[in-house]
């Protein structure tokens, strides 16, 4: 008997879809059944490489394949709500490139979509597939690093401006998943700092403070106007401290280092001292990110399960840059950010409702 | 004619002190006529370097001492304020360590009673004799970066805790006077997030975000509690951008890069393009700074004028900490930072009429 | 009226091969006419990438193509001089893989037939593309280092062994080639030290010195079994110096520092300053170099003159190895490397007279 | 009781010696007796630091001061053979800078000497002491690298050219005296290439190979004329690889790395594999290696022993030097270096028989 595979359609084949499109074609499970997009010399170029699959420039014409399992939408975030609808409502599971939505809402209404349907909605957080990313978690279930303490990330750049997108929901998402995923949540609260240097209206720098429930707070430096490239995240525990960087070729370095309290006995004389010890790289699997997530939804689609970048981070990202959002609108002040799912699943119930 | 010279006296011999009292002994317009501490072992020590210094355990003794020109005063924030009054009422000039004074009310006394007297009183803001400092500073003032869009500080590192101050109090006024003579003022808003990791009350890492009348930005990232020592601001103008970093052999670089904005003509189509050019490590000369700021108290002492560290750069410093703190009080609400310095003066002027 | 083109086929498919073919096939002056293989697997997936392009794994079958203008060989270093020599008598132009043959008497050989028909005989040594290795060369054409003094290369990193071929022909061709551009000769004598430390008779790390006549020395470390990946070149002086990195960001950098004689009339108080100033990284084009060898090619074949990757390059650079060599077959002692072309000619035309 | 200390005077009070009185100072074994050189500004400085030690310009009054263990020569390198056979021959132990002396004979003569009278003979090789150093040692002798392949030294940075020194003499000794330490032995042949390029006859870049009897091979790279400070040694073994580096804040990184033979049964299809784990930074402590030197130098005295910079590892620095001088002045042909202190040392007796 064959193992079943996830007949998948890939619309969108502008930047990222071709590489989703590669990485569907090479997966064991899946079939890169067609490809989709406006723009004939897009597709004609995928098609290139990938003469097997179908084309076609009507999104309508995938979905009414009856043997398509699922679509790969890699388009501008304004029209993932309405391609992920009709693609749930035609019975095909959605893997959305992030952000899930273009507000907390559309995001609530898919995922209630995606529930009645028993399909998978599944936003396309790459970094939840990095083997680093990977690595810091499994440091942190394990609970090498102690108690966290707080995080903060550098994400920063020269370019690429994207037009009619803030830097926030450009990089953003970026750094809210992957914090979602180590953390198990999302922000309570969050503030923002941010100027639009070169485009009126086009926040192109970002300075955004958060604060979690469990006491852990963290921060971005998001840019577009850096001289230099910078991906550094630095972790630091009450244990143990880890810097994640992207760009080195080693790029988790665990110290051993900390504060050390005093003795209780020595109260009055209150003096830290600082641990410092050895300092481990460990071996990183060099593993494309991608093509572990299009793993990951085939797995979704074919065995069920919830995918490690779930509809629920999706939708808690969303939430968070909306309150940075609010925050920014409210000249800096801080802003709730916990997000409600159910009741804002209730409320697209209510509203999806004839 | 033998050239006059200013007959100085060390307050304090603890950390900072004796790096100050070498730097007297050195300078050739300086006598380091006094060590000063309660600690006799302290005093000791030094004199055992600085043999023709008299030593005393009483400060009264060296304010009564007329020959004496001026002191030095390198003791916990906590004190600045009541010797640094004494000095100025025994008529010596006073350079204060940083910051200039626990309250900006303090610090505008300490002005007020220094211009009635026609003293010398200026702040220890040592950073601003940095030849690298000074180099940004001179970019600056040339217009070679054009438009400053905004700085962003990383001043990080695992310790020193310091008792009873929070890391802002211990950290923040480098960056601060360096942006208040870099940016020619200080910031009009300020908002933090800070947390108090090891020691409750005592926070030991802070973000500050910072909003400036001219549209400038900045960002301060403060830790005791970092992996590795960052030392790292860049400063990004519409023309060049700045990297400085005191922890490398090559603490300026200048980055001839930026976004280009498109012709006007070609509306409609509205991207960005990055330059990027040549990248320039000026050559920066291997002065002490601390020598230098010595050199500036004599030179203020002896031949009149305003140190480039002055006491409007102190009060500055102070009132944005101040606001600071109020930020974190107020949960992280923007909170106005722009010092008042005149009104704060008359309010002195007020306070000490009999 | 159409300009002439340069149809050129692709032999060998292996790692390179495929790399070549692409840049043929995206050079506007030239034809991808022929993939040629005797792997079916390699050949398939040539041909999936470049349609357009005939298929065969009959190296002869491409000779015999009258429309056909020039073969790239891209095969192992021990058929370079059949497989070139067979292209020369059927007329064609020829780019071979460095080194150009396994001997210099072979290299010599090719030459001499190349000349005699007239036709290109070019060895693919792509560095001497690279915009780093060009912008040194211009540096150095221009005077602004002064006298060369010496040139130090790192070329170390972890594998990849080749099997049958020792450290020193797998990496020297690169810095040989370089050498003799940017010197514009090859060296007088040569030495080394080499070790099979892995593999009994496969040399897998090595130390060259080289001596030119000009004074100028160098040296090679080369290395399979290095836990860092090095690409280090440093190019030393009398007026500046170069550091070469082709794994930085800034792969090339000025440092405008040396050593500065005594004035004359200070003798006897012999004493050397030195002198260091700005370090420049200039902005290096990002092209690709072996595009840039393809169209140099194109150039030779279609509008005459020498490539700047000559044939007599690539004989010095087969001479010098096999110096090296040499030394190493006598326990390390220096031997003459300097190339003796035109009696090699000679001796060449002698012993291919019938 | 009280424990015994060691008097130790120190002889030469120009760059090195005054870090000498300093760490003698400091020595709870030692107490620093006298300070000695012919300058008297000198002689006033460091009696200045150090009040107690008597002064003198006469070494003899020191050598007359029966109350003296031991002297520590810092002196230039022409002078240790009068200088130390004096202090022998005057009952007193010697430290003495690096090298030993002018020539391996004058070393194998001292080393006789204070073997008949009992006396340490110790030369300054303080990278012996050095905490990275050392744990290279650890790592070496625990067998953690496996068999020793080679060990590439790069030493070079701009100055400090040393008038009538070749960078040989001036550099080598440190690498030379590591190595012989780490390997247990000296070099058994050598070659060497340099060139003077600043000043005639006074060589300021040299490229030196070595072989050592049990396979392992070494490479030197000596510059006083490098733009950028090197001080990079890599240690490849069959099952780690280390890279020291006394210029970084991690001087020691463990590589997990190295080459996989195939598995026997797959011969014919001859392929190595790379294998690349984890790196580590061990804490490495941050002691003054002088510091250690001199308690090592009290140890010997006072408890009986040999220094761990012995006068053997001092002898076979110099013997080293020599062969490297002798391979220079035979063009480069590879010399033998090993030593025969054995048939030195009887030399050395048949000497000094009267």
């Amino acid at each position: 008997m064959s193992e079943r595979i996830a007949r998948i359609g890939v619309v969108g084949l502008g930047y990222w879809g071709p590489n989703i499109a590669r990485n569907v074609a090479a997966n064991r499970r899946a079939e890169l059944a067609w490809l989709c997009d406006r723009s004939q010399p897009a597709l004609a170029a995928a098609s290139a490489r990938h003469p097997h699959a179908r084309t076609s420039d009507s999104y309508e014409e995938l979905l009414r394949d009856p043997e398509l399992d699922a679509v790969a939408i890699a388009t501008p975030v304004s029209t993932h709500y309405e391609l992920a609808t009709a693609a749930l409502e035609a019975g095909k599971h959605v893997l959305v490139e992030k952000p899930l939505a273009a507000s907390s809402a559309q995001a609530a209404d898919l995922i209630a979509l995606a529930e009645e349907r028993s399909l998978v909605l599944m936003p396309g957080h790459t970094f939840l597939y990095s083997p680093s990313v990977v690595k810091v978690k499994e440091l942190l279930d394990a609970g090498e690093l102690g108690e966290i303490y707080f995080v903060s990330f550098s994400r920063v750049n020269l370019g690429l401006h994207q037009p009619d997108v803030s830097v926030v929901w450009d990089l953003a998402p970026h750094d809210l998943s992957i914090l979602s995923f180590w953390l198990g949540g999302m922000p309570q609260e969050v503030s923002a700092l941010t100027r639009s240097c070169v485009l009126p209206g086009t926040p192109d720098v970002a300075f955004v403070n958060l604060r979690f429930e469990s006491g852990t707070i963290a921060h971005l430096e998001l840019s577009w106007l850096s001289p230099v490239k910078l991906r550094r995240t630095s972790i630091v525990g009450s244990q143990k401290m880890v810097v994640y960087d992207d760009t080195s070729n080693e790029p988790i370095r665990i110290f051993d280092a900390g504060a050390e309290l005093p003795a209780p006995e020595s109260f009055g004389e209150f003096r830290l001292t600082y641990r410092t010890g050895d300092i481990l790289s460990p071996k990183i699997d060099a593993l494309e990110p991608l093509a572990l997530e299009i793993e990951d939804f085939c797995r979704a689609i074919l065995d069920g399960g919830v995918p490690r970048s779930s509809s629920t981070i999706g939708y808690e990202v969303v939430r968070s840059i909306e309150a940075i959002e609010r925050s920014l609108e409210q000249g800096g002040v801080p802003c709730r950010a916990d997000a409600d799912l159910a009741g804002d699943l209730r409320q697209a119930a209510v509203d999806t409702t004839p």
